[in-house]
C-alpha cells in the first residue's frame, strides 16, 4: 500500500539493463498490492510493474506465484506475465529485496460491481481454473481451516475488542465448519483473493486479474465462494441483489459445477467470510492507530457470515 | 507520499467527463508530492496527474500555484500545465477535496546529481525566473525569516531531542541571519523547493520541474541558494565537490547575478539550510514513530549549515 523500499533512478536504470526492454523513461512508486513495494515503470520498450517483495511474502513461495502467472499469461488469460531477463530469470534481487519486473495491464477496478461485471468475473474465474489445471506446482492454502484455527487462537480473547458479538460468532462458526468442511471436491490452483480491486476492467470486459500472492492449491469451488463473498456485498457487508447469482451461473456456464460443489457452496461461502473476518480482525488489532494504512472493517465480513449462516 | 483520499474508478470516470481528454483507461495512486493525493491517470487522450489537495495546502494559495505553472508552461518551460475543463476551470472539487488534473511529464529524478545535472538545473532555474517575471500574482514566502522564528519558537526546547548541538546552532544562526538578511535584491516568483526529486530528467536534459506548492514571491538569489543547498550535498549533508559551483555559474550565464546577489549568496545559503533544518526538525518531532511516512534527517541540513558557516 506504499513504497517501503526506495529505488533510485540510477539503480533502476542499471537494473533494467538486465532485460531487453529498452531504457528508463519514467518511474512512479504506486500505492497498490499486498504490502509490497510497486513501481509503475515506463521504458522506451513499454510499461511494466516492478514489484519488490517485502517481509509479508515468503520468498520460497515466489517461484510458485510467478510460475502460475506466467503459465496463465502464456495461455492468453488476462494475467500479468513476469518478464524474464536476458538470461531467462524472472525472480531477481534489487536493493536487498526479491523483485520481479511484470507486464503492465491497463484497466481500472470497479468499486461497486454490477451484475454485468459479475458475469465477466465468473467467466474469467472459470477460465483461470481451466487454464491452471495443467500447472504442475502446488502450494498448500495456509489460510484454510487449520490456518483459521491458528489465527483465531493467536487473537486470543481480543476479538471482543472489535465487537462484543465476535468471540461467540467465530467460535460457533469454527465448530460448524470444522465438522462440515467439504472433502474431495475438484481441486486445483486458485487465486483465493479475487476481490474487485484485483480485477481490471477496460470498458466492460476484464483486462487484468492481478495480485496472485494468495494463490494456492485448494478446492475450485472455494475460490468461487471467496469471489462470491468479495463481489456480492457492498463495503459494509450489505448484500447487493443479483450479483452473487450471476457470478455463480456465469462461472457454471464456463466450468460446470457438480452437484456436490453446488451443495457445498453455502458452507464454502461461510468459510470464505470467516477467512477474511479473521485476517481483517488480525490487522485491525495489530495495526497502530496512527499508521497510514487503511484498516478494513472486520465487521463487514461478520455481516456476510451472518448472511450466509441465515441463507 | 500516500493516497489519503480514495477516488473510485466510477467517480474518476465521471470527473473526466468535465474535460475534453477522452475516457478512463487506467489509474494508479502514486506515492509522490507534499502530502497530497496523486493519481497517475491514463485516458484515451493521454496521461495526466490528478492531484487532490489535502490539509497541508491552503486552498487560498491554489489559484497562485496553478496560475504560475500555467504561465510557465505556456512559455514552453518544462512545467506541468494544469488542464482546464470544458468551461475553462482548472481548480475543481472531487470527493470533498480541491483537485486539479495536470499534464503528465516523463522523466526520472536523479538521486546523486552530477555536475552535468547541476548545469541543467542552473539553466532551468534561470529560465523559470525569467519566465515568471511577468506573472502578475504574488504570494508571500511564509517560510522566510519571520516564519523561521515562529517555527523555531513552536519547537520550544525540543530541538535538543534531535541533537544536543541543535538549540545553540539554531539560536546563533537565527541571530546572525536576522541581522544580515539581504534587502533589496531582485525579487520575483520562485519555486523555493527545487530539490533533485522535484526535477525530472529525460536522458541528460530536464523534462520537468514539478511540485510548485512552496512557490512564492521572494529574492531570486534565495531560490538559487535553496537549489544550492538541495543539490550540492549528498543525503547525509556531505559536500559533493564541483556541483554547487557549476549550478551557480550555469544560472549566472542564463540570468546574470549582480555583485550584490553574489555577495549575499553565502548568507542566503545559510538561510536556506536553516529553513529545511527547521521544517525537517518539525516533522521529525511531530511524526509518529510508527507512521509509514519516511522522516528525513534534520541533521543533514545542520551539516550544510555548518559548511556554509565555515565557508
Amino acid at each position: 500500500m506504499a513504497v517501503y523500499t526506495q529505488v533510485s533512478a540510477e539503480a533502476l536504470a542499471m537494473f533494467l539493463e538486465r532485460y531487453d526492454v529498452g531504457t528508463l523513461v519514467s518511474a512512479k512508486g504506486i500505492a497498490e498490492g499486498v504490502e509490497n513495494t510497486n513501481y509503475l515503470v515506463e521504458t522506451t520498450g513499454g510499461r511494466f510493474i516492478l514489484t519488490l517483495y517485502e517481509k509479508r511474502v515468503d520468498a520460497d513461495d515466489l517461484p510458485y506465484f510467478l510460475g502460475l502467472t506466467e503459465h496463465l499469461a502464456e495461455k492468453g488469460l488476462p494475467v500479468p506475465a513476469p518478464i524474464r531477463d536476458r538470461e531467462g530469470r524472472a525472480l531477481q534481487m534489487l536493493n536487498g529485496r526479491h523483485a520481479c519486473l511484470i507486464e503492465f495491464l491497463s484497466g481500472v477496478s470497479v468499486s461497486a460491481p454490477t451484475a454485468a461485471h459479475a458475469r465477466e468475473a465468473g467467466e474469467t474465474l472459470a477460465g483461470l481454473h481451466r487454464g491452471a489445471a495443467d500447472f504442475d506446482s502446488q502450494r498448500a492454502n495456509a489460510l484454510s481451516l487449520s490456518g483459521w484455527l491458528e489465527l483465531a487462537a493467536s487473537l486470543g480473547g481480543r476479538l471482543g475488542e472489535i465487537d462484543k458479538s465476535l468471540p461467540d460468532l467465530v467460535t460457533q462458526e469454527m465448530t460448524v465448519l470444522a465438522e462440515n468442511w467439504p472433502q474431495g471436491l475438484p481441486s486445483g490452483n486458485i487465486h483465493a483473493d479475487m476481490f474487485p480491486d484485483n480485477v481490471l476492467f477496460s470498458d466492460s470486459s476484464i483486462s487484468g486479474v492481478i495480485d496472485f500472492y494468495f494463490a494456492c492449491t485448494d478446492m475450485l469451488a472455494y475460490d468461487l465462494a471467496v469471489t462470491h463473498a468479495a463481489w456480492a456485498f457492498d463495503d459494509e457487508g450489505a448484500l447487493q441483489p443479483g450479483i452473487g447469482e450471476t457470478l455463480v451461473e456465469s462461472y457454471h456456464s464456463h466450468r460446470p459445477l457438480s452437484d456436490e460443489e453446488r451443495e457445498a457452496l453455502p458452507t464454502l461461502c461461510r468459510g470464505a467470510a470467516l477467512r477474511f473476518l479473521l485476517t481483517r480482525a488480525y490487522d485491525w488489532l495489530n495495526t497502530p492507530a496512527d499508521a497510514v494504512v487503511v484498516k478494513k472493517d472486520p465487521m463487514a465480513f461478520a455481516r456476510r457470515l451472518l448472511h450466509y449462516h441465515a441463507a
